[in-house]
């Protein structure tokens, strides 16, 4: 599964870039801006893994586009495993630093235009062994979710119906229960905001997870679901970019997008446990990591723009980020 | 103690407000941007708390400044005293929430001249009483830094004499102590990175803390230093405004300071205790806590500005950022 996973996310990793780099070639000039590609990164980490980390900058239609992918080998000190156990009861804890594998695909888009949403894509699979070097865990984590600057509601409901027919070919339960939960992990409380509108998040899908009432899938079903979920990254998204890209736009409307940028940022830095955890890594990438954050982001003290009563597109926005919604329109 | 320190840093957020609105509105036009003054803004926090922010924008000379008083008082969960009592033995950890109250000056300046450093300072007093509104501790904190984008090293020795002259006058331990702390604290692991060039800083200055020796100052003595203290900030940062502020500075240098400011961010939401504080406690005034930071910061993917062996005078920065050095000139 190891190599599976690692063969399978790089095949991925430049679908997605060629795809990325088919769009900026063919966007309409902007008098600014010049069509980019991508610079191809090939890392190795000295104490163990290897990635390759695929960064556009300053494009056309992306601002700052990153396709990361990573293969990681390492000893989990006791604190982690014990923080790790929070969530995967099955592991028992050794009071030995436990050898682990981790391999996953990483995206963050962020586009020029304030009309195309921010989007992010992640998955990994993990797998914690004993010292002799036996699989005690493994799971699969990920998720994917948009993040508007401006609501379009068709959008918003194109992502969420794009990814709950994915995810209904493997379980009818796992569209509710992830929709849900990415609501829950990418929430602002200090803002009292979602970052975006959502998509899918799930921590540590395995064969034993509830979700699976006893049905106890192999590791093979849940590899299919997974390549079946990041295989719905592009038709969920790239319409999008597509329809929004002619839309032009205003210096107040940029402002905004920075500003909104700003909270991403924030999320990132703040919350996001994956940036966290991977920032505590001795001798972790930190270029590779931070890759997510924009190529520019605005604070200004006490926004006016967006306030309620305001009647306004960017007060429109706020409204759903303070409440989710259901976007499916699919029965 | 506590009117009077919340009278102290009310009348030294006016004096400063003052002075920072005077260089502005003196400063030579630059075509592009107006002299701006301060918007006053007191708050009033329902659960407890009152506070004034002055925040300046979009000026000539500063981009963003705010010099921010806060009173707040209310209780501290057994969580957060447990929290707080691995730098205070003293305090006695309740069951029951302890009433407290925190009374400080907050200051970011990020001017527009990228060769004009960045600077902030915070001096803070805190008060923990027993559930029958006892006081059982009491201490001050706080501290005084500056963050260049380029260095001078006459104006960190300038910045770093100032306030050792202001230790001096009340302890010969405080400066060589606070200012090893402040190295400490305003460090960038994942970087490898200080903030700047440092300053002084300290958390828990009391009666009975170990640099006192024994000799066991009154609160008035150890307020006496935290007004010297704190009265060094203008002489100290001021002339180094006045100094650099002619400068004519170039695009490429202007988007060095955005990367360095984006630092600045990554230190303010991943590090600092303060922000962290501020923003779990329920109710917090967000924009007040999160008025540090800067109005743009930049994220470049492997930013090659700076570069081991080039010579240049932002490699020249990053050298003194990986290795503190000793700036005072002072015998």
């Amino acid at each position: 599964m190891r190599i599976r996973m690692a063969t399978w996310v790089s095949q991925l990793q430049d679908h997605i870039v060629t795809t990325l780099e088919g769009l900026e070639a063919a966007a309409p000039p902007d008098g600014e801006h010049n069509a980019q590609t991508f610079l191809r990164d090939h890392w190795i980490r000295p104490s163990g893994g290897e990635g390759s980390s695929c960064v556009l900058q300053g494009g056309r239609v992306f601002e700052k586009a990153g396709v990361n992918v990573s293969i990681v080998e390492g000893k989990l000190s006791k604190g982690a495993q014990m923080q790790m156990r929070a969530d995967h009861e099955s592991i028992k804890v050794s009071d030995e630093p436990l050898p682990y594998f981790a391999t996953g695909l990483s995206i963050v888009i962020h586009p020029r235009s304030p009309h195309i949403p921010t989007v992010h894509l992640n998955y990994r699979y993990f797998e914690l062994s004993d010292k002799e070097g036996n699989p005690i865990a493994w799971w699969f984590g990920g998720g994917t979710d948009l993040t508007p600057n401006y609501l379009y509601p068709e959008d918003a409901s194109h992502f969420h119906d794009t990814l709950k027919t994915a995810c209904d070919k493997h379980n009818p339960d796992y569209y509710p229960e992830y929709k849900k939960w990415c609501d829950q992990y990418f929430f602002l409380p200090h803002r009292g905001e979602t970052r975006g509108v959502g998509g899918i998040f799930f921590d540590d899908l395995t064969s034993t997870s509830a979700i699976h009432k006893e049905r106890n899938p192999s590791p093979e079903e849940i590899f299919s679901f997974i390549k079946e979920a990041s295989s719905a990254f592009l038709p969920a998204y790239i319409p999008i970019v597509k329809k929004r890209l002619a839309i032009p736009y205003t210096e107040e409307e940029r402002k905004w997008q920075l500003i909104r940028r700003g909270r991403y940022v924030e999320f990132n830095l703040l919350y996001d446990r994956g940036t966290k955890f991977g920032l505590n890594i001795p001798g972790a990438r930190v270029e590779s990591i931070l890759m997510s954050l924009p190529e520019v982001a605005r604070w200004e003290y006490m926004c006016p723009t967006g306030a309620e009563g305001s009647g306004t597109r960017e007060e429109e926005l706020l409204r759903v980020l303070k409440k989710p919604q259901e976007w499916v329109t699919q029965k």
